[in-house]
């Protein structure tokens, strides 16, 4: 088992092994290496086969909503039966299979310092943090409207923490910059404040337009012509609709190559059916009905297959995070994608507390767990949920992160060398004996364990002296500690000055108010 | 899937599906389920058996010490290689193997109502609340030794929820009762409170035989001879070390066809290897040795398989819980009880937080949901565990206990029927439907999803008007409107006399110090 790009970088102050050492600052990551440990197969290949002849039976008989006139002409040409009139589709299996099967089963998200592109796909990982949110809690507690002040910092943090390889997408949205704006300074924070890959805009097609552009002024047009540069979040408005604005949005990211994720808007037993075979085989539906309107789109466009998933409380309305059906929904979304051969988008670090509390730490872990077991490809939310996603917390963001390391050191497995199995070790301190003196441990002290900043792992008595702090104050001053800290890459002053010129004539044709 | 014993009998109040029924109070369980998902291995066979022949060679070459009189002349005259100067034990896998293989796969611990005794093996699981905390945190939130009457408080809570199905051991220990009396008041405790399975004393072989006693006057004595009634937990002194306290106490249960659980202590990189390879190949021999020499004392004693597990920061000392070290010595207990077809004691919703704060939520599940899917069958410190095992929290008992549900509904997996897949349903609400009014969801609503009493899931809002309590709040709340509506289960008073001449007598005849 290896140590993470953290822990090897801690400062060695001394030989002893134990009290003697203190944790450097936060270090950008080096690469989140890949998983290493088997997925998890919650049900039998003849459970797959159930689930996959259901939602072929779907979209065959009962068909799926594309309401977009430029989509219903693509599907019509591409031999599915349309209907004008109400904007449905029946997709025969054979074509869907087809279509689907073009897509490919993994991809390099690039980011503009190569050393921190990203794999998708296969046993690689990627970790993007929370994704739009309309509130923060800012450093001093309080819950507000999020500004692009927040938005920057939330960047910058993540560029900061190796647990998050991905710089994410609208991690908050900035409510002090008019909404047909606020993408490009939203993109903008992503390339100068990191060099980290990110997200597109997906809120109207003439923005994920502009956030190509800005892509091809960073990457060059060539490149951006043929390789990804961003994955971008599409979601299905469950259930059984493709709306126009996805779909277009779809249609200018997969025309350029760029990623998409297809993630059907999961609440069950509200949007879904109530049973988890049910949810799941309309999720599939779905999903698949957008990875191959991709495809139409352009063949071998990279997306990621998945769902945003909670399940609604029957009492209260409320949506409800890492519930025993949200779980299941993750395995299973594991399973079918691999059975499609596609990526998969799963995760998050979700709950519905609105506190950070005990709520918050056991949504999140029954959330986030799974999903690493699943075999996910894409995490989305992996740091900074709050209350349902409705605001972006700082101090949960840390307490996140520090938690995703030990789930990334989980899929490192174990190391079962002749020298990990320590025959000597055991022989030399013997019966009754301790193993903190002998050269064994010496030789690994420094890389052996992580210790999450945010965890206190003191005495009561210590603990208590030292202000009987809980972990979000130590999150919190983990969070500030850091921005204090925080240096931004390197960029190329040609580039950022063409930049700053496209939004500076994008934003003098673009509206001022609330859309 | 099924709902739980609760959701099941909660009163339906409405044909409407949504806002109008309200879940009545605290019920006592109907049985857990038995495991109906698959269980994780981690390691490949090969890795099953290095491992296996890494623990075979220790005890082979290094041996174990004994450091018990009777016990080495046990394993002198069953052949292995006794060093009566050193206690050391030298045993051959051939001896090794064929004493563990009279152990049984699974067994049953009866309860004093049979309803509740408990399978313990294969796919059936017990949970047993926290065990041997000096402090408790009371429900007014303070931090104080645990006396009798919290102890008996736990056991009441421990009876009424339906996520536990063992009335634990020594929950908390009550130092207003002299030491040498204590285990008498405990078990008296769980026998009157509570009908559900319970754990004996450990710390003396003659508290041992008093428990035993009790349990004769229980159950009957021709009973407790080929019955189980107990299950108690004996720990190794890792590493390397079987002591005479916890040998004499193995000699008096397993003589008598009750449980041992044979728990190696460890703490990963103080008292094992900093490797995980060598902690596990340690914690294998040391719990290997004890299960075969409990079949040295009986062939066919029930016994459990597992360890106590924890990793030691190397900057602190401090013991850690639910570290990625500690989630794979957890799915390798799996793979190896699976291997010597043992039960696999595991679990615990372990933290090492002095408050109820994310880092107690996240700690607690890295812990426990591993365990579940690792296959545990006896899952001990299951509820009320608190600053890495000191303290029992009523508070964070109720918060165990809750989420333990969504794990126990997770172990249940998916219904995949084709009244599950709801095709119906998808029909009949269409494309941007919903499906909370629909037939298919009216029929299930009651049963669907379970909602934690100590989650909120109300908006920020409404969170916010009702007090912004968080879940500890919520959850202390639930304990102690749980005490007010407990009622004991009913004893047969000639019995509940004789215990409580026997618990006289014995009290007279015992020291009133601390031992």
């Amino acid at each position: 088992m290896t140590g993470t790009a953290v822990s090897r970088r801690e400062t060695r102050r001394g030989r002893r092994g134990a009290q003697d050492w203190v944790a450097t600052s936060p270090q950008i990551s080096s690469r989140i290496p890949e998983r290493q440990i088997p997925v998890y197969d919650l049900i039998s290949n003849d459970g797959v086969e159930l689930i996959h002849e259901a939602s072929m039976r779907l979209l065959e008989e009962q068909g799926i909503e594309f309401r977009d006139p430029v989509a219903l002409d693509t599907w019509r040409q591409a031999g599915a039966e349309v209907d004008l009139a109400t904007s449905n589709v029946k997709i025969d299996r054979n074509l869907l299979l087809e279509l689907v099967a073009r897509a490919p089963s993994d991809y390099v998200h690039n980011a503009r310092n190569p050393e921190r592109s990203v794999r998708i796909g296969g046993r690689s990982m990627g970790f993007a943090p929370i994704y739009g949110s309309p509130y923060v809690r800012d450093l001093e507690g309080q819950r507000r409207y999020a500004r692009l002040e927040d938005f920057e910092n939330f960047v910058r943090l993540a560029y900061m923490v190796p647990s998050l390889n991905i710089s994410g997408g609208t991690v908050c949205e900035p409510t002090d910059v008019p909404v047909a704006k606020r993408h490009l300074d939203m993109l903008y924070g992503h390339i100068r404040l990191s060099d980290k890959p990110f997200m597109g805009g997906v809120t109207h097609a003439s923005r994920a337009e502009d956030c190509l552009e800005m892509c091809r002024i960073l990457f060059g047009a060539d490149f951006v012509q043929d390789n990804t540069v961003m994955t971008s979040l599409t979601n299905c408005n469950s259930p059984l609709v493709w709306d126009e604005t996805m779909l277009s949005v779809i249609r200018v990211y997969a025309a350029s190559k760029q990623a998409c994720i297809i993630s059907p808007f999961i609440m069950q037993g509200a949007n879904t059916p109530i049973t988890t075979a049910g949810a799941f085989s309309q999720l599939n539906a779905e999903a698949l009905a957008g990875v191959a309107y991709a495809q139409l789109v352009r063949a071998g466009a990279p997306v990621i297959y998945g769902a945003t998933l909670s399940t609604v409380s029957m009492k209260s309305g409320a949506p409800m995070y890492g519930t025993s059906e949200t779980q299941v929904l993750t395995f299973l979304t594991g399973q079918m994608a691999r059975r499609y051969k596609l990526p998969m988008r799963t995760g998050g670090m979700r709950h519905g507390a609105k506190a950070l509390d005990v709520q918050a730490g056991f949504e999140s872990l029954q959330t986030m767990l799974p999903a690493i077991l699943a075999g996910g490809n894409f995490f989305l939310h992996s740091a900074g949920w709050m209350e349902s996603g409705l605001s972006a917390s700082f101090a949960k963001f840390m307490l996140d992160v520090e938690q995703l390391s030990i789930l990334q050191r989980l899929t490192q497995g174990i190391s079962l060398t002749p020298a990990d199995f320590a025959a000597d070790a055991i022989a030399e301190v013997g019966p009754g004996g301790h193993f903190l003196g002998c050269q064994h441990t010496i030789d690994r002290y420094q890389t052996a364990f992580f210790v999450p900043r945010t965890s206190d792992v003191n005495t009561y008595e210590q603990w208590h002296e030292e202000g009987a702090k809980d972990s979000a104050v130590l999150a919190t001053e983990l969070a500030a500690r850091s921005l204090a800290e925080y240096a931004p890459p390197p960029l190329d002053e040609a580039k950022d000055e063409a930049l700053r010129d496209f939004m500076r004539r994008r934003k003098s044709e673009l509206p001022d108010g609330i859309e």
